[in-house]
């Protein structure tokens, strides 16, 4: 994989990552900067990975409004990645993402080109959510921690947890102190794990992604149709961005973002509740998506995907819902992710179970 | 060393302890505890230890309010202890106190019977102080990490920090998450550096404060005036506490007490503030004594040292001042433990110099 993949698959990441995971513009420089220097990176099926191989995730952590203004140095990731090798007394054979997001899906693609050794297509959330413990390992009793946490400054921090929200407390924490954003390696796994763990394929589904955006444009097609259809998603609204909350709270950037359809006679809206992610849509009153199902928005024309650190008045959007890794819909799955874990008092529907919910006006 | 020993290592290291450093009734709990379990401790000289020892201080950190309702399980130490170890590659020859404080001049002994090594008869700071940085071996150029913290559940976290102010940093945030104390191994020194930065002879003099204490009260002498003698200090005020502000701040003890001089018509007052210790006493707008000299609070009748977590309405006390070592008081050392890092702006005048402050009424 080469530097003009990059641009595919940052995209169709920022797709996947439902407003999350940082800027894909940023991640793809990243990557791309160190792909120019290392050399192309090597991606492998899970499929293809030894059961005696040592996996480790690698991303960003923090608020993606804040590492938009304080970029990684570069050092960081590997420094995190290699201190964890070191506590693991073993070098990695792999490295992996931990999710599906503008940002960590392009992150790994530096310290595998840097430390030149391959990169598993797959990642451990098959979107983006807000907190580590959130992945699908955690389903498996697999611990995140022994995690590393480094910053620009040269601090390096290792955790061992009880569990996984203890290491999410703690490292968030540690998040704050170091300045709202780290760079993390944690969840060492072994190839068998890999297999039967991750949400596989997900980096080639960016790189899909981000070619039929591109491809679609290029026909004169509707990119948003292009990718509710290739997600077997649904169209839930359309309209104008007429207000925006954020703040960085706590080490991440939450808040809301309230659409208006274009028909303001009706005067139809939807409010998008995003905590690093978009979590929940409302429509007057109703929800018509939550997670763990993915809430993608998307630039009216172009379908480029539309974060949650750079949403805005003004902006013309399309608001997709699509179905999330059928693990998270299980018990397990929504006590980790669902929308009672993240505040809201709302039993979870899978999106196709939910009315239609195509409005807002004349797309 | 044995148990009845501890009990005026104890007391005399809570009179060292500037109201810091816990509670000494709980630390010789714990201490007396594991000496009847494991046996008693060697204590050696610093001039005992071999220049290649490994040499490893612990301590509980935290909020005093909080360690006294919240007692640490027992191996939370040792855990924080052999982590680093680990991590070092070596097994440490010794252990020592990094201050000395009610609580944490007897913590080492349960780790040193338990680990059976000797305890060096030493401490990092000739008294007690809040913060981790605030340390002997920091004006000698000595990293306070790889820094291992453990709590109670099982967590444990290792800090490797750029300086001593972030180790400081990240592990007060961490502690924080902890619960408000954590136990703490830090400070791995060679012999070489216990004998060049530590303040030598540390359990040695809280033994022997303990004991003057004891002997003049079996005597029906005057156990503050004993005090101030041994240390070379002086008495600045006696009175009654007729007000106390204590909150649990950022993982520290915080606040202030008023004490009332006996002569009502002179209206005399000493107002002491506290962060952890007693770090400033100010008479009528005049600072009588200030960090890092030692501001030490005793019971007027029994000598029995008051900390910061216990002292309240109605105790009648003395209040102590005693000079510091003398490598606080060098410009490096005002710099690191001066008033005006805590936020006086005042400059640090020795005691010695300070207008003769006893007061308060007949004692």
């Amino acid at each position: 994989m080469g530097e003009s993949d990059v641009d595919d698959i940052a995209v169709g990441a920022a797709v996947l990552g439902t407003g999350g995971g940082g800027s894909p513009y940023l991640g793809k420089l990243l990557a791309q900067q160190a792909i120019r220097k290392h050399g192309p990176v090597k991606v492998v099926d899970a499929s293809e990975v030894d059961d005696s191989a040592l996996v480790i995730c690698c991303a960003m952590m923090g608020a993606p409004t804040v590492v938009a203004e304080k970029l990684p140095r570069g050092d960081e990731l590997i420094k995190a990645f290699t201190t964890l090798e070191r506590y693991l007394g073993r070098t990695a054979t792999h490295t992996v993402s931990i999710e599906a997001g503008g940002m960590n899906s392009t992150t790994p693609l530096g310290v595998a080109t840097q430390l030149n050794i391959p990169l598993v297509d797959a990642d451990a959330m098959g979107r983006a959510f807000p907190e580590l413990q959130m992945v699908t390992p955690t389903l498996y009793g697999i611990r995140a921690s022994p995690m590393v946490l480094a910053d620009e400054k040269g601090n390096t921090v290792l955790i061992s947890a009880v569990d996984n929200y203890w290491t999410e407390r703690l490292a968030r924490s540690i998040t704050v102190d170091m300045g709202a954003t780290a760079s993390i390696a944690l969840y060492a796994l072994s190839g068998v794990q890999v297999k039967e763990t991750l949400v596989r394929g997900t980096i080639g589904l960016a790189q899909e992604l981000g070619r039929v955006l591109r491809d679609t444009r290029a026909a004169h097609g509707d990119p948003v149709t292009a990718i509710v259809d290739r997600l077997q998603g649904r169209l839930l609204f359309a309209g104008k961005v007429v207000d925006v909350a954020r703040r960085t709270e706590a080490g991440f950037a939450k808040g809301s973002a309230r659409v208006e359809g274009f028909d303001a006679d009706t005067g139809a809206f939807l409010e998008l509740q995003f905590q690093n992610e978009y979590l929940v849509a409302v429509r007057e009153g109703d929800v018509v998506v939550s997670v763990p199902d993915l809430i993608i928005t998307l630039d009216l024309d172009s379908g480029r995907p539309i974060t949650t650190d750079e949403i805005r008045y003004g902006f013309r959007v399309a608001v997709v819902g699509a179905p999330c890794d059928s693990r998270w819909r299980t018990t397990a799955g929504l006590e980790l992710v669902g929308p009672r874990y993240f505040g809201y008092d709302i039993d979870y529907t899978p999106l196709e179970s939910l009315g239609m919910g195509t409005a807002g006006g004349g797309t």
